[in-house]
């Protein structure tokens, strides 16, 4: 089976052809425009989805489209209720406009989902039966594949990773909610305390991580605390904590033989897994007579959502 | 299919044959003494099981014997790790030692988790395809059930919903992790924070409700509350906050349809349903462009258990 698996991001919309092994065979790319109304989004993705499939002709036709999606979604009638990027995207059908536009069956997924999935059957979780991915960029998200299946609850609208409290009424979260992980173990949080430590210690190397990076970004208390530096040490310690207890919440209440990390932050690598394991290791409930959970990077990059999203046509 | 679904508690073992419809056909019970080996508990009711088998016929013969297990098992290999009340209970193979005694096939699972699988298929769950259960007892304990299908992780030590955190370094929990649910939502941590409160509030009307029941647990602080106590009222808003803050985790975090209370707190019903219904919708993500979850108390009572633990045998 080969499908057109789908990435809609906030910048580009990502997708290729995917064999049910897996295979990448032919990608396409397209600007978005985050302004844009459904119609001249979706409207546009048919038509390239359309002018794709005729120009690139494979041993079997193409049997499906599947789309990551980034926002709240109804996975079960192909609705998006909303997304925080894109503001006319209100109670839409994606599924039906691009049904009726390609006359191929469609599936849609959440995004972050979507990764997780092609990381849990083609990526660092293939030999895993329980994997939990987290994503670990401009916001927190994550998905949870047991069995290769998702685990996405109700009309798809689960595994909100980044909304599961570390601190009841601590930091105010991106989504009204106080106390998230996401507003601890976002890239957007650490460049947050990242600035704060700027002005508050003139001597730190983070000014010259800074300037090494070219702008305040999450890199620059790794690249100072790698270097040994006092703030840079404690920025990273602080992120650990917050999100090491954050991976144990996952392992308590799902106990995920894998967490995958992903996005920005989990660039990071060794250094941060590391840590995080050292971390986990420590502390009690989450591991004590249990089997280990690995952590691992992701390795599928900006193909696991569209690979993801082929294989909601997948067994 | 009839199946001997058997719900092993701290005080007593309680079974029945359970017909694949849910219906409870005959039950037994027998008393459980925590300090003994597991050869000696788990002997016993393996003759107890055959006992029952050769004076009970039904139009068809019991097909297997499920079994749950309070403390950390391994369902795929039918082993106990421990169990927090049973200290002798150290990596012994339940499974195989009642397979051998009663030449049945033998199934075992969390117990918390078999409370919940028999909400979901024959109790107050049965019309919802997104269920969580949260048990409100000495611990709080619980289980998720998707599609019909316990969600409990690696081995099936997953779905300890009560040691998800809701403070990070907040109170210490049994389990050795500071924060836990549990630590702010069992009926122990209730009791704790009312014997404060009586101390400190000779005036309160707890000490009233105390005599009522005849010893402080943790119904005194709803009845003072009903009656307009001031102290009562507080130490329920405290106990519904930090609840209501662990429910919207399962919210976000697994999206159910409906989230099922049982153990002893939940027999506070409505009074408690109503507050936790109402701290929820007022809290915008868990709910926000999402389908409402409803709360209700579990309806199967004590047959829950071993209904959910026959279960392991029904498709």
């Amino acid at each position: 089976m080969i499908v057109l698996g789908i990435d809609v991001g906030g910048t580009s919309i990502k997708g290729a052809a995917i064999r049910d092994n897996g295979e990448v065979l032919d990608r396409f790319s397209v600007d978005m425009d985050r302004d844009a109304t459904p119609e001249v989004t979706f409207g546009g993705l048919a038509e390239l989805a359309n002018k794709f499939i005729k120009e690139h002709k494979y041993d079997e036709p193409i049997s499906g489209i599947g789309l990551g999606i980034p926002g709240l979604i109804n996975k079960k009638t192909g609705e998006v209720a909303s997304s925080p990027n894109m503001p006319k995207w209100i109670n839409f059908n994606i599924k039906n406009y691009i049904e009726e536009r390609t006359h191929l069956p469609v599936r849609i997924v959440n995004d972050a989902s979507a990764a997780a999935l092609g990381e849990a059957r083609f990526g660092v979780g293939k030999q895993y039966n329980y994997l939990v991915m987290i994503t670990l960029g401009t916001g927190v998200g994550g998905g949870i594949v047991f069995d290769k299946q998702l685990i996405d609850g109700n009309e798809g609208k689960g595994a909100q990773l980044g909304h599961g409290l570390v601190e009841v009424n601590g930091r105010l979260c991106g989504c009204g909610r106080k106390g998230c992980l996401e507003a601890y173990a976002s890239a957007t949080a650490l460049i947050k305390e990242t600035k704060k430590s700027l002005e508050e210690h003139p001597e730190s190397l983070l000014h010259e991580a800074v300037k090494e990076v070219g702008k305040v970004d999450a890199r620059a208390a790794f690249i100072a605390a790698r270097k040994g530096d006092k703030e840079g040490q404690r920025l990273v310690d602080e992120y650990v904590f917050y999100l090491g207890e954050g991976l144990l919440n996952f392992c308590n209440l799902l106990r995920p033989e894998i967490i995958v990390l992903s996005g920005g932050v989990a660039n990071e690598g060794e250094y941060l897994i590391s840590r995080l394991e050292s971390y986990l290791s420590t502390r009690g409930y989450g591991m004590k007579n249990s089997p280990k959970v690995v952590i691992r990077q992701a390795v599928l990059g900006y193909d696991s959502g569209k690979i993801g999203a082929a294989c909601l046509f997948f067994e």
